[in-house]
């Protein structure tokens, strides 16, 4: 199998690890940044360009791991013969290939990666969508040679795994951001609270989120959450957040 | 030495649990509620009592495991002669315990609990605070049989610690909340983003969560966004934390 990666970020990079990992060598590197692209080449031992003009033109699956923008700025400037095209991302709709190629799909592993950290690829649930029933045996049996853990989801449907992703991922990490801005403020360090951030996600293994929810708001313990919105007076910003994801646990826990 | 427990929630529980695990057996528990305190009663096979003034007067040690309004009308009702009384709070300020008793101080787990989720207590931090020397080398040597990690911290420190806690803890796992609403709501089983939320809680033990940032706010993709938003219209309560909280995770990696 040829493989050749477009984009040189942290998907591309543990995409190309694990496809390594697995015997698939990368045929090709594209970036358009040479030092991201010169770094990705040496961790794969693969040859990289520069100039999109310049890819391979037979290879059997070129990943676009790309920005939404970027990704539809270089769609428009390949002319691949055969190949199957897919990308990567959560919230672009497969149909985007529509019109520059007959091969396409999607393949969206939901997790975040940072390229200097190692992920175990084989807990990573992917998130297949193909063109046809042909490009979809081949994009799941790929998946599965990298993970026990592969669904078929349409663009409708992921679009909704992508949403939830921010919130259990993206904002879950800027509350993990607030507490060590609070810590460091009053001179602890963050892995003070590193214990409980692990315990609070391995809580849900177990749990319901809902069944897990602890803290002021859920017990409307009103006297605590007038001290800590004083103590947040000077960081209104975050007064504010406070206050509404208070309100929403209140009125959530209350409901039912 | 002997211990007594006023309270039968998570604390008391995992408390009453990790003491018994050292060898120190519970001369007593305390609840209001009946049922509860059976319950703990079998755990810690100690009596209970659910009417305080039938408290044991000569223990050692008396932990306060209860909610802010119900520690204060507790405290109240007890006379204790000789034995420390500790609560194990992190909003309530040592003082509250002045002019009820000579021996007293803080013993707070800075950690989430649920009744029946087992937790490694030598892992949690354990903050102490005390009246005086003598108070604070004996909660000092009992927290360092129960764990690994402890600290002296005082109660205004300790709200600090607290309100960390909240955002950390609370507000993360409403998010993993509002995260499994999606997803069921969409059809898919909450466990397909746990890989996700274990990585994203692994990720800041090697990465400083402003490192670790990831996702459409910190990009500033105004079109990924702008979807999801459409996506939330019929949820307008989480349209505005969304809404709220990429804005300041723009803000942040803006200025920085």
């Amino acid at each position: 199998m040829e493989v050749v990666l477009i984009g040189s970020g942290s998907v591309a990079t543990h995409l190309g690890l694990a496809l390594q990992a697995k015997g698939i060598s990368i045929k090709q590197v594209y970036s358009r940044n040479v030092s991201n692209a010169e770094i990705l080449s040496k961790k794969l031992d693969a040859p990289f360009i520069t100039d999109i003009s310049e890819i391979y033109m037979d290879a059997d699956i070129y990943f676009y791991a790309l920005t939404d923008s970027a990704f539809k700025s270089i769609l428009r400037k390949i002319d691949i013969p055969k190949g199957i095209q897919v990308h990567t991302a959560g919230g672009i709709a497969m149909k985007e290939f529509e019109g520059f190629t007959s091969n396409f799909g999607v393949f969206y592993p939901l997790q975040t990666f940072s390229i200097d950290k190692p992920v175990d690829f084989s807990q990573i649930p992917i998130c297949i969508e193909a063109c046809n029933e042909e490009v979809q045996e081949y994009l799941l049996e790929l998946a599965k040679l990298l993970s026990t853990k592969t669904y078929v989801v349409d663009s409708e449907q992921r679009k909704k795994l992508h949403l939830a992703a921010v919130f259990a991922c993206n904002f879950t990490n800027y509350m993990y951001d607030i507490a060590s801005k609070i810590l460091n403020d009053s001179g602890f360090s963050f892995e003070m609270i590193q214990p409980l951030i692990a315990e609070t996600a391995d809580k849900i293994k177990t749990l319901s989120p809902y069944d897990a929810q602890t803290g002021p708001a859920v017990r409307m313990d009103e006297k605590t959450i007038s001290k800590h919105l004083i103590m947040l007076n000077k960081r209104p910003d975050l007064k504010k957040i406070y206050k509404l994801l208070t309100k929403n646990i209140y009125i959530r826990h209350k409901k039912n």
